[in-house]
């Protein structure tokens, strides 16, 4: 299976792979994919400058890319000690009465571990995309759009190609004309932040919109899924949320475990985690947020800030009904641990074989 | 574009049409499709007889169905004036505020016209199967999973195919197990009473789940939706919201323009139609109910019944803002009326097309 992306990036498959782990996204690259490092997580530059070395050196020589959160416009905002004075107690009451009622233990002494994700602030998204600059990344992705049209026009001349997730046509439109080279269609059914239309519906609609490729994102996570996104005209995929079930994918015994049990009906789409709706793995946590004495969340950034000491203490209590964690409705099919080649090995044998059968239908 | 599905029902195309009007269903069915007529509008037993002797005669000898909304277990339920009794004032008297303010004019003497949908009780809808099975329907539909044990076994003598929707993957399973022959698959994206899952998501996953043939319902539109599905492993599709923008669906100009205008953001998922997640067009009716002064919605037949006038109202106040209509998300690739042969025609050149092409990629 090949399409232009292939020719584009220089890739054998045209299956993009988001991923917060460098381990993961070394493991698509060298695999014949393009994996792309979010960096959102990356509250310190020199730590993303240390990923992004360590990238550089285990990927063979192969293209990578770097996903940053970044609106087109920048906004006024404070530091993170300005923000936190702008929520209000009683949100703060709530999450640690709701702590209490579920268990979870507090944190020990390390004081670090209590900063949010400040990817979201426009200031530190910004860094990301000056230290990516120095490496050697063939694509920088953006969540929220189009990039400022300076990053665009200084990704362009480090010879970047510019991506951006799009859950509306309209939307894709508009980041094509502010300079963007692909759109990312993310359908509702994807993890983490996403809209209202399902991928079924929108991936077709963005793709009659833009005359850029499109790649198909949100629901995929089987050769069938990918074989569904070039029928309706994608001309590859984007997956995330299935390489959390990867070998490579480091995380805790309790994070695992959630994510070998749910089904595809145990996500929610919500605004408890960034502010703006994300969709989560469903579970307790979650839930608290639904009853009735729940406040109404607060917006990006500062839902983030309200819950990141929450976030690190859940992570952290071992309990796999608790983690507040982003995924898609595809992680009924996350059902074992596996290393990415061979997950991705899979994914291409069965589109091949999907393709080869539609074929013959005619 | 042939599958198994064609040979089962002696069909041209892979194409399952729904409709509550027997002219787009006899449409469908000549075209080369399969026309499944919706009962569950048919308060009068009589009337859905007509409109089956009419489709007998309309037909050309070809195939159709019948889609009923029948529970598999009998419940308790009263006479519609009974169940009158148990709607609380407070709702009424939202209902009433609500229609004063969107400016809708009151019924004229014409009291027939308030009657809810009674195809809901499950009695009405057992006069829907008898009256059914004295006309020569190929196969019966029932919206709500298996229809009850003695009328699958009725339907199978009358040599007719059961099939049941699903919006998950253990549902379909146990409508398996209760008999019935063909699963549709429909998702999130659909028109109607729907579920929380994408079709990407969750057509394969129903498809893995039994060993029956699976129609991919909900978000399908266009030729590569068809192919689309076919890719995810289903027979099939089933389509409902397309035909609402034919020129056999005779329906009011307000309709029409609110059909034509609406895009694939303007529905939304509510309990407000029927008591149950139902997708309807999103418009200053629908909005009404997410108001801070609207109260929950009632339960199933409930909530019908508190809104069957204001529905009739709604329509027939000429205004396209506020039409009371159930549309998937596809509503917005509905931009002009066309008769069904030659949205059939262009859908099935469309997929092959579209087949072809993916062949071509291995």
């Amino acid at each position: 299976m090949r399409t232009e992306l292939c020719e584009r990036f220089g890739i054998e498959h045209p299956v993009l792979g988001f991923s917060p782990s460098e381990q993961v996204v070394a493991a698509i690259s060298r695999s014949g994919g393009l994996g792309v490092l979010g960096c959102v997580r990356y509250n310190d530059p020199d730590e993303l400058d240390a990923a992004l070395t360590w990238l550089d050196q285990n990927t063979d020589g192969r293209p990578y890319g770097v996903d940053v959160v970044m609106p087109s416009h920048e906004p006024t905002e404070g530091a993170a000690v300005d923000l936190d004075k702008l929520i209000p107690p009683g949100h703060r009451d709530f999450v640690e009465r709701t702590l209490l009622r579920l268990g979870v233990p507090p944190l020990g002494v390390d004081e670090s571990r209590r900063a949010g994700v400040l990817g979201w602030l426009h200031s530190v998204a910004r860094s990301h995309v000056e230290v990516a600059l120095t490496h050697r990344p063939r694509l920088i992705a953006n969540a929220l759009g189009p990039p400022p049209a300076d990053v665009i026009a200084q990704a362009h001349d480090h010879g970047l190609v510019v991506a951006a997730l799009a859950g509306r046509a309209d939307h894709a439109r508009s980041h094509v004309a502010g300079g963007v080279d692909l759109v990312v269609a993310q359908g509702y059914e994807a993890g983490g932040h996403t809209g209202e239309i399902a991928s079924m519906v929108l991936v077709p609609e963005v793709v009659d919109a833009v005359d850029v490729p499109v790649l198909a994102a949100g629901g995929i996570g089987s050769g069938r899924q990918i074989a569904a996104a070039l029928a309706l005209g994608a001309r590859g995929v984007w997956m995330g949320s299935v390489w959390l079930g990867t070998a490579e994918y480091q995380t805790s015994a309790a994070l695992r475990e959630a994510l070998l049990k749910a089904g595809s009906s145990d996500t929610v789409r919500s605004r408890i985690y960034s502010g703006k709706p994300a969709r989560l793995l469903r579970n307790r946590w979650t839930d608290s947020w639904d009853s009735e004495e729940a406040p109404r969340p607060l917006p990006m950034p500062l839902q983030n800030l309200l819950v990141a000491e929450a976030h690190t203490r859940l992570m952290e209590s071992g309990d796999p009904t608790v983690v507040p964690m982003p995924v898609g409705q595809i992680v009924g099919r996350m059902n074992e641990v596996r290393p990415v080649a061979d997950v991705l090995a899979d994914l291409i044998a069965e589109a091949d074989e999907t393709l080869t059968r539609l074929g013959k239908l005619v």
